[in-house]
């Protein structure tokens, strides 16, 4: 082997002697933020170049382009960042500021999803089976992320009028609301806040005007209305 | 002509002379049980001996069964009846009576939307285009019903921490999300009460036990967990 090739493998390492699992991470790691960048049009070499690995591998490991891209976006949208997340939130916080982290986290979570859905929209030959799939992965993903947020405030139960369940289907509704057009867009603005603060204030207190309570915490209607992004939202009924 | 002919006439009218627009109402009419019975299998024969014309007298008025079925649809989902039954409801109710009389309307019309949805499945070859426009439809429809609740609650404003809209987003959301799965299937239960009393309960006192509440109207957590057709449900990301 000559000094040449040797500094060129030196410089340019091939393939870096990843186990297959790893090397898959690796190139969905990369695609993930090309995917919100660029949708469908992004090219395996732009993948291949960010994964710095040679666009042969991604083929060594992916049937085709729509392969790697689903693969990406069942791993983008996986629970498991947002569980994770959940579990540093101190157990030991006051209700309602647990209650403002966890909004925070779904607030994130959701986001994130639209704006990955959003870049890439269905495929083109997507069938009613394979939307009936998608919905029953991110089913799974979503029980995974409501059970995290259950187990987190189960020691508030006594504070509650709710179960945890309950309390967590309340919060996730609204949430969903605020943060995102899928059910507001049937009206084309959001009326309601989507300051998490005020989201759980409204939740835990009501929206009556309570004259017991000396101060309220927030202007909700400060809030009415801000205008949608209706574009990122997927039209169904 | 004989008198077994004017007999036969007298009996069997063979096409009642209708104004366009109301024989076409009479067939849409006549179609929408139909189509929530048979779904897309009904027959054109069915709908023509239900309606009481002729086969050939819809497809004079009807490109196709494809053509009437869109039109039913159309139809039956507009705002116009519920907005009626809205109109009947006293403005002079307690705050907590006229959301209750509300909210039950509303989920009347979200049941008859998602079991006319749900009989029906989207056509074989709707488009991405043709999602969109029904989605389209359906927004300027809930609009209207949006608008219509507003107007109902314009008199409660110094009660509320929200403005009308407000008020009545957050309604429709939680209304929705217990009323039928679209939401909730992400869970795969509904964990809150789909009792219109129980709902508006929860959204004008909030969630929180409130020791200056001496009696709670509502055991709120009786309900959970109630599991969900989830077959009724669109499956959407």
């Amino acid at each position: 082997m000559s000094e040449r090739s040797l500094t060129i493998l030196f410089v340019v390492p091939r393939a870096t002697a990843l186990p297959p699992e790893e090397r898959r991470a690796q190139i969905l790691d990369a695609a993930d933020p090309l995917l919100r960048q660029y949708g469908r049009n992004v090219s395996t070499r732009q993948i291949a170049q960010a994964a710095e690995v040679a666009e042969g591998t991604i083929f060594r490991v992916f049937d085709s382009k729509a392969d790697l891209i689903n693969h990406t976006v069942v791993r983008s949208l996986s629970a498991e960042r947002t569980v994770e997340q959940l579990q540093h939130i101190d157990t030991d916080l006051e209700l309602e500021d647990k209650l403002v982290q966890i909004t925070m986290v779904l607030q994130q979570r959701l986001r994130e999803t639209f704006e990955l859905l959003h870049a890439l929209g269905p495929p083109a030959d997507a069938t009613e089976e394979d939307r009936k799939q998608f919905g029953q992965y991110m089913t799974e993903q979503n029980q995974l992320v409501t059970a995290a947020v259950a187990r987190l405030i189960d020691s508030d139960q006594d504070k509650l009028l709710l179960t945890s369940d309950q309390t967590v289907q309340l919060l996730a509704t609204v949430t969903l609301t605020v943060s995102h057009p899928m059910i507001a867009r049937t009206q084309g603005v959001s009326h309601l806040s989507d300051d998490p603060e005020a989201l759980v204030d409204l939740i835990l207190h009501g929206a009556l005007v309570d004259s017991a309570r000396t101060t309220q915490r927030f202007d909700h209607r400060a809030a009415d209305p801000s205008p949608l992004d209706l574009s990122a939202c997927p039209a169904t009924p």
